[in-house]
């Protein structure tokens, strides 16, 4: 039991350092927000993406970040999620030309309205920057 | 008319290039089979997704790569297209391991059913290319 | 024409009833909303949705509102709706953990922004009703 | 009883002429195959997309195809639907170009992906014609 | 180099003129709204879906309308592109009964929810239209 | 590290246990399909859906089994994956009769295509049990 909870810890504080490298603050705020309707999903989110899929060794987190603003772009129907990965994107040493050369290739797998769509996602954080300093 | 003909060659040309050195034959036997179909479409698609999006110098292929095999797996219902990405993504020099990595990634943005049906896609092609060896 | 306009009242009628029981005011502003535009789309809404496949004996409200709940957090991109069978699905007994269950568990087969953004959106609906009483 | 059989029939017999005119035998195979599985979605099949909404007056049968041609294209996962109605566009009216047409310009809409399978769908479509003849 | 930005500008021309008839204003506002973030992408919006795919010559207007109002409401994720695309319809010469017709139809092929939607999106255009007279 | 070990074991022995109770012989086989090239995610696929999400008290196998159903439905991307969980809703104890009306249901959130690829699927799993037996 004891160990059970040490290990499941672990994971869980492995998956907290990637989350705030990662998302910062943002993810915070969503870790937060779960807390008074599903608690148990906040742990699930920070162990899964974070402690077991982007604390793999396999890919940088710069990799990972264009393939996540790549299908949440795609996908189209995820929009805070989208704007925390671009700042995501920011965080971990992308640029904010680079994000937005990855958002306009997402008009040929995914048609111009995802790509127009991602592109005032995008510049709606990259403003929201602006005014922050 | 020659003019205007001739510039759209040139782009074309670029497309066409950037086609080869991505997509290899499997490029060559997509545009070979609109050929009876939608020849436009077929130059569309060397001069829009190539001419234009692959060949601007924000992001190198590798990125590019990334990206795309990201939004195929995520948007799940394009495996002819995803197969010739993760080919392509091998050709401009990913590894199995990172192709796996980003695939494995898309279980968290769309779900473990697209992350299945993603590496299955990737087993096929590296199969194929063992035996072709 | 007298016997076909009663019979498709029965259906009618019969939707009607199923709709107040399910989803109570919620259904009765959608159907209002559509009159000026689309009278006849509401009375489709009635008839096919409710009249014929919630009416249906082989499943009970409660299985029908769990895969409803299910499919819309999945497809991501009908918010309002996914609202209304939230509100459905406690009508027709389902807890409020039940619903987060369902939501939690689209994680697994949309990902974890199809997730999340059903469960602020089940989020908004127990505030409203927090506030209601 | 007899009355709402009588008038179900109806409107049954409105949806079956609108699916012979439209899909031909395409639509009787999918009606059959559906025969010891879902008899009642077989009916429900001929009444609400052929007796309610092909059969209004609003628009003809070749604006609809129009329609439906290019939403399965862009959804990209129902195949069988999709030939089935490129099959339908033929059976009322449209020529090979103009169903080439809608299909390629889905690609601005869902992405190339979308568009090229839409297009080879129309390819073994256009195939299985000619080798009939 | 100067045939090349010549021939392009008689492809961007062309496309601009294209815009202009089809999307008026809104059609305006978007380009103008990617300036800061992706003027390029500006350039691609008009050169690929108005330049070349809206200007063939093998479907009018009317048609091409009908088929992106019919893809946008199925994919039920692009509520602004659906909404210009239906004053689009308008500009066209589409009425908006037919409109209403097409965006029902989409409930047979992607379900009510995304009829509904795109039901409301054309109830927001046609009231903006009604009080700008 | 021994202790993190044990724990990871007990969380993937919980969902190696729902696995087998719930998919049977399908789940091995995928996760047997996974040993080659992504081992890692055959863990993953057993810990999080099946450790996690599964084995959670407050919804029993049937009712998450009407949710997965429903969903895989209405994404209608991820035939492989319906057909494994309509075998696991018959192995939960859902009967033949009762995953139809799940399945008919999607017509209304997901459209007739949706619903009509599912039953197909589910026709299939059925035939498959029946020469089985």
């Amino acid at each position: 039991m004891i160990q059970d909870q040490h290990a499941a810890e672990s994971r869980f504080e492995r998956g907290k350092r990637a989350l705030a490298e990662i998302d910062g603050e943002a993810g915070e705020r969503v870790v937060a927000a779960l807390g008074d309707i599903a608690p148990d999903f906040a742990r699930y989110l920070i162990e899964f993406p974070f402690g077991d899929i982007f604390s793999r060794p396999g890919l940088d987190y710069r990799a990972r970040e264009i393939a996540t603003i790549a299908a949440l772009t795609a996908l189209g129907n995820a929009k805070p999620q989208l704007k925390v990965h671009i700042e995501a994107g920011l965080n971990v040493g992308l640029t904010r030309e680079e994000i937005v050369e990855v958002i306009m290739q997402m008009a040929v797998y995914a048609g111009f309205p995802a790509a127009l769509n991602g592109l005032f996602a995008a510049k709606e954080v990259f403003a929201a920057r602006d005014t922050a300093q």
